[in-house]
C-alpha cells in the first residue's frame, strides 16, 4: 500500500495534519462524557457537520502504542515495519546529528540510595537543573569513544556514543521499577559490536555516578532506547510535498524530521503555534502541527485539564479555516484517557474535513460516539494519510 | 502481529471468552428483529452499556467459518494460516492421543440404499447406537495400519489410522448431498504416502460397508475432513496465561486443547457450565466458556429456541460478574441464524467490558444493530484477543 501511495501521489491542494496528542479519553464516571465529549468545540462539531468522522487504531485494535510508533502510524509508516528506538527521537529532538554509525539513548536522571532506584525521575527536576547537570556530566571521556551529551526538559537527557564498533542491540538500564538497583546494560546479540557498547555504556554509567556522587535528587542516570538513525523514505519522495512541522516539545519534532519535514519555531503557547502556522502558510503545502497538553493533562489523571487544553484549540480553529487549507486532519496519535493515566489502546476519534467530504450533518459533533458512527469508519492510523492526501486532490486514479 | 502481541503481553488480571457458538442472527420477518434482539437479555444490556460493542468478521467479510476456523479466529490464531482438519478435531474432542504420523478423519454414520447416499446422518441416531456401531466396527484389521475408533455424539465418530507412510492429504468420501453414491478417497498430492492412505481408507470403508451390512439406518460411513496434528504455540506461550476451557461438545474442548487450554469438566446445562467456573476461578487467569445449543436452534432454524437459550445465559451473567474478571469478552465464533438454518458469514456482534471501558450509555442493549454502531467498530476475530488482554491489562506499551 505505501508503494501503491507513492506512485499515485500528485501535486494538489495544501493539507493541516492538527495532532492534539492522546485526544481519545474514557467517560467521566459523573457524566458518561469523555474528555473530547465533555468539551465546549463549537468549531470542530461545526467542522465535523461539514467534514467526515471515524476511529483509527494507530497499531492495530489492543495495542498500545508509544509516541514513535503512534506519529509513524499518522505519517503513513507502518509502526511495526518501523520501529525506532527513543535514543534516536530524543536526540532528533533536541537537535543532535546523528551519523550511520552512531548510537543514541535516552538519559533519565534518577535517584539512588543504598544501590536501589527510589526515584526514576529524580523528583522530576527543574530544566536549568538538568541541564546543570549535563554540563558537568560533559567532562566524562571514555578510550575511543566520543560522547556527547544534551539535556531535554526536566529530568530527561540524551547521550549519543560516536565511534568504531558500536552497536545498537543493548538492553536498557532502566528497570522500569523503584525500589531494586539500576539493570546492567547487556548485549542483545552476539556480534562484538554488540558486547562493546554494553560495557562502554556500563563504564559511563560508573563515571556518571562518580561525577554525581555528591548530588541529591539527581544522583544517577538510567538509559533506554540505544538506537540507530533509521533510514525512512521522506515526505517529499512518499507524497511529492514540501512539509514543515511545528511542535513545542523536541520529541515530536524529531520525529518529524525522520520523514523529512523543516522545523519551525513553534513557540511556547497553542496560540503560538497557529501563529507560525498562519506566518509559514506560503512555504510549505503540507503542515503537522502537534499539541501536548492534551497528553500531559491524561497521564496526570487530570480530566478537566484535558477538556480546557481541547477547547483552547477548539478557539483556534476558525484561524486554521481562515487559511482556507484544501484538507484538514485533525486526531490524537493514540488516546491517553484522564482515568487511566497513561497511553491506552482506545481507538482514536478522527476528523477530515475539506470540500470533497461526506457531510456527517446529523452528528452531535466531534466525539469518540460520534465518531465510532462516523462515515469514515474504523481504519488503521497508517490509512489516514492517503485519505487526507485523497481530500486534498493529490491522488491520482488508481489503474485504468 | 501475532508476533507483536506474544512480544507485548504482561501479566495481569483474569479474563473471560464467553461464546454462544452461532449467536449472530437474522431478523425475524414480523418483527424485524434478530434473535439476539429478541431475547430478553437485562444483564448482557446492562453489561453493553458499560462496556463496548462492535462487530467481528470470523475470517473475513463473506466467509463462512466452519467451527474450526471460527473458534483458531476467536483465539488469535490466523484461521487462513491454521487450518486444522475436522478429523483432528474430532480426535481430539474425544480424547484421543494423536502421534505426529497419525492421521485422523471424521466419520458420520449414514443411510444407503442401493448404493446411494440416502441420509448422511443416518437419521441422526442416539449417542448409545453410535457407541454400539463402533464397537462392531473395532473388529476391522488391515494390514500394516493400526485403526482407533471411537464414538462421539449422535451420528458422528472418528477414526485414527496409525502407521508408516500415511498422509492427510487425501479427499473426503462424504458427497455433501444425497441421491449420490459416497466417493471414493482420492489422493491430492502426488507423494506415495497420499495413494497408500486413500487406498486404506478405501478399504476401511469396504470392511466397515461388509460389517454394517444388515444394520439399518446406520449401514455405512462418511469419512471427512482427513489431517494431522498442527504444531501451534499454545496460550501460555503466546499470550502468558494459563487458560482453561468449558465446553459440554467435545470438539470445543478439542479445539482449546489445540491451544493448550486444561480441559475442565462441563457437565451437561448451562447452569453446569457457570458451576465449573465458579469452582475453577481461583486455578486459571484465562476461562473459555462455550454454549453450544444457540448454534444447534440456528442449525434446526428454530428462532424461538436460539432466542431462550440466549435468555438461559443471560440469567448466568450475575454469577459471572460476580467473580469480577478483570476483562470479559461475550460472542459467538460465526452466525448461525434461524432462518438461514446453516453456519453464516454475517458479522458476529461482540461486547468487551472491563473497568476501561468506553461506555456505550445510549446503546439500545447488546445486538447485531447496537453493535454495529459500537466504539469497538468492525474487526477481524483475530483482533479480538488483543482487545481482550488490553482490556485486562496485560499488553505492554509498543515502542517509546
Amino acid at each position: 500500500m505505501e508503494e501503491l501511495v507513492q506512485q499515485l501521489a500528485t501535486p494538489g491542494g495544501k493539507m493541516v495534519l492538527l495532532v492534539l496528542d492522546g485526544l481519545g479519553g474514557l467517560p467521566h464516571p459523573e457524566t458518561g462524557k469523555t474528555e473530547l465529549e465533555t468539551a465546549r468545540t463549537p468549531n470542530l462539531d461545526a467542522l465535523a457537520r461539514k467534514g467526515s468522522l471515524g476511529l483509527h487504531d494507530p497499531v492495530a485494535p489492543g495495542i498500545t502504542p508509544g509516541s514513535g510508533p503512534g506519529h509513524l502510524g499518522l505519517f503513513g509508516y507502518d509502526p511495526v515495519k518501523h520501529l525506532v528506538g527513543r535514543g534516536v527521537l530524543s536526540a532528533l529532538g533536541v537537535g543532535l546529528e546523528l551519523g550511520p554509525q552512531d548510537v543514541a539513548a535516552r538519559i533519565n536522571f534518577a535517584s539512588m540510595k543504598d544501590g536501589v532506584i527510589v526515584d526514576r525521575r529524580a523528583g522530576r527536576i527543574p530544566s536549568e537543573e538538568g541541564a546543570r547537570l549535563v554540563e558537568k556530566l560533559s567532562q566524562i571521556r571514555l578510550p575511543g569513544v566520543e560522547i556527547e551529551l544534551k539535556a531535554e526538559m526536566q529530568h530527561r537527557a540524551v547521550v549519543v556514543f560516536r565511534g568504531e564498533g558500536l552497536s545498537p542491540h543493548v538492553t536498557d538500564s532502566d528497570p522500569q521499577e523503584t525500589g531494586v538497583p539500576a539493570r546492567r546494560v547487556e548485549p542483545t546479540s552476539s556480534e562484538p559490536e554488540a558486547a562493546r557498547m554494553a560495557e562502554v555504556a556500563n563504564q559511563f554509567i560508573a563515571e556518571v555516578n562518580r561525577v554525581l556522587a555528591d548530588e541529591w535528587p539527581a544522583n544517577t542516570v538510567l538509559l533506554r532506547g540505544f538506537d540507530r538513525m533509521p533510514n525512512l523514505p521522506s515526505f517529499q519522495e512518499r507524497y511529492g510535498v514540501n512539509p514543515a512541522v511545528i511542535a513545542v516539545y523536541p520529541m515530536y519534532r524529531g520525529l518529524a524530521r525522520l520523514v523529512g519535514m523543516t522545523v519551525l519555531d513553534a513557540g511556547q503557547e497553542i496560540s503560538d503555534e497557529f501563529d507560525r502556522l498562519e506566518a509559514a502558510w506560503n512555504d510549505f503545502d503540507f503542515f503537522f502541527v502537534h499539541v501536548k497538553p492534551t497528553d500531559s493533562a491524561g497521564e496526570d489523571g487530570d480530566f478537566d485539564r484535558k477538556v480546557q487544553v481541547i477547547e483552547e484549540v477548539d478557539a483556534q480553529i476558525p484561524r486554521l479555516l481562515k487559511l482556507e487549507p484544501a484538507a484538514i486532519l485533525v486526531t490524537g496519535d493514540h488516546s491517553t484517557p484522564a482515568l487511566f493515566r497513561a497511553h491506552s489502546w482506545h481507538p482514536v476519534p478522527f476528523l477530515i474535513a475539506s470540500q470533497w467530504s461526506r457531510w456527517e450533518n446529523d452528528c452531535e459533533g466531534f466525539g469518540e460516539r460520534a465518531c465510532s458512527r462516523g462515515q469514515l469508519g474504523r481504519v488503521r492510523a497508517v490509512d489516514l494519510m492517503p485519505l487526507l492526501l485523497a481530500h486534498a486532490g493529490r491522488l491520482k486514479k488508481f489503474g485504468a
